[in-house]
């Protein structure tokens, strides 16, 4: 079937972010990452700011009811980081329903994963590529890329099993599974754009 | 770096070993499946049949010997599993020295770990995808598609684990990972070939 959607999982520093920006360049579709913020921030009512600080801390809140309340309209009880996880949820399909788009993480990889329109990518780095692209990219800090980079990663595999029950980086979530730091970025964003364009 | 070997790990029934073999057609370059096999078996001196029946059984022997004797020239007192290991692992080896090349399996991607001109992929698909192609493939047998995959799956990681400490299918172990059963095996075989290509 011929793809719609593209979603971007990437580890913190590997470029994941650049090469979705630049797969939605290349094939002239919406890119959802700052306009997804938004738009959840709009769907759930909290502030923007706060959406996008808060969205990668699972919360710790009773799993069994969180999976009740997904299917209803109500997000009475549950915890901020609950609430944003159900207006994601809604974000996402809503999108994924309206147009042809790249959304760069947020679990859209597990939200979509009913749709067969949906090519979920991943992107992955060696450590001494992602510590200095950090650096670049984010600048320098009292902490270590080292450490910065541990502490994202936990959080981030944290918060996707928390609300997905899958382990993030999981090769079995994605249909293609790059690494950047021997592919380079621009093969990477080839390969994306080339697949989406094939898939038939 | 510009890549001369390409590895090709990859899930029962995934296609992995027709991605393999048209990659090798493409690029015009060896093909190392069968002929692998013969030249292990000479390597070891041991039968040919034997070692291709042998070679996914992980042995029992003592993995700190063994480790031992990997940097040494004896293979003296370890078990038939471990002494065609050793000989594949001089017979990969040499061959990456020797030719460009692309080499399925057989823990290769480990053996060449240190190379800068080695891309490692992996093959995988769903599994509806791969029971089906087991049995066009390999015909019907009297134990179900379902039950022959588990049974190679649990071989493969238990014969990888106990020959490199690494999980099988682990996405960080491959510079690019597919799902043949979304892409369709004539898009592995391009991503793969474009990605060798454009390597600099």
């Amino acid at each position: 079937m011929a793809m719609r959607i593209i979603t971007v999982s990437r580890e913190f520093g590997s470029g994941g972010h650049t090469v979705a920006q630049k797969v939605a360049d290349r094939l002239g579709i919406a890119y959802y990452d700052k306009a997804l913020v938004e738009k959840i921030a709009k769907e759930s009512g909290l502030d923007e700011a706060y959406v996008r600080e808060k969205s990668e801390y699972a919360s710790h809140s009773n799993s069994f009811l969180f999976g009740l309340v997904m299917n209803s309209s109500s997000t009475g009880g549950f915890s901020v980081a609950d609430q944003i996880y159900i207006a994601q949820n809604n974000v996402i399909k809503d999108l994924a329903e309206k147009e042809r788009c790249v959304i760069l993480g947020r679990c859209s990889d597990y939200i979509l994963r009913d749709r067969k329109d949906c090519l979920n990518t991943f992107i992955h780095a060696d450590k001494d590529f992602r510590a200095r692209r950090i650096v670049e990219q984010y600048g320098e800090r009292p902490d270590s890329p080292e450490k910065r980079m541990k502490e994202k990663d936990e959080r981030r595999k944290a918060y996707y099993k928390h609300y997905t029950g899958r382990n993030f980086g999981d090769l079995q979530n994605y249909h293609i599974s790059l690494d950047s730091s021997v592919l380079g970025i621009e093969e990477c964003v080839d390969i994306i754009v080339n697949a989406y364009k094939n898939i038939k």
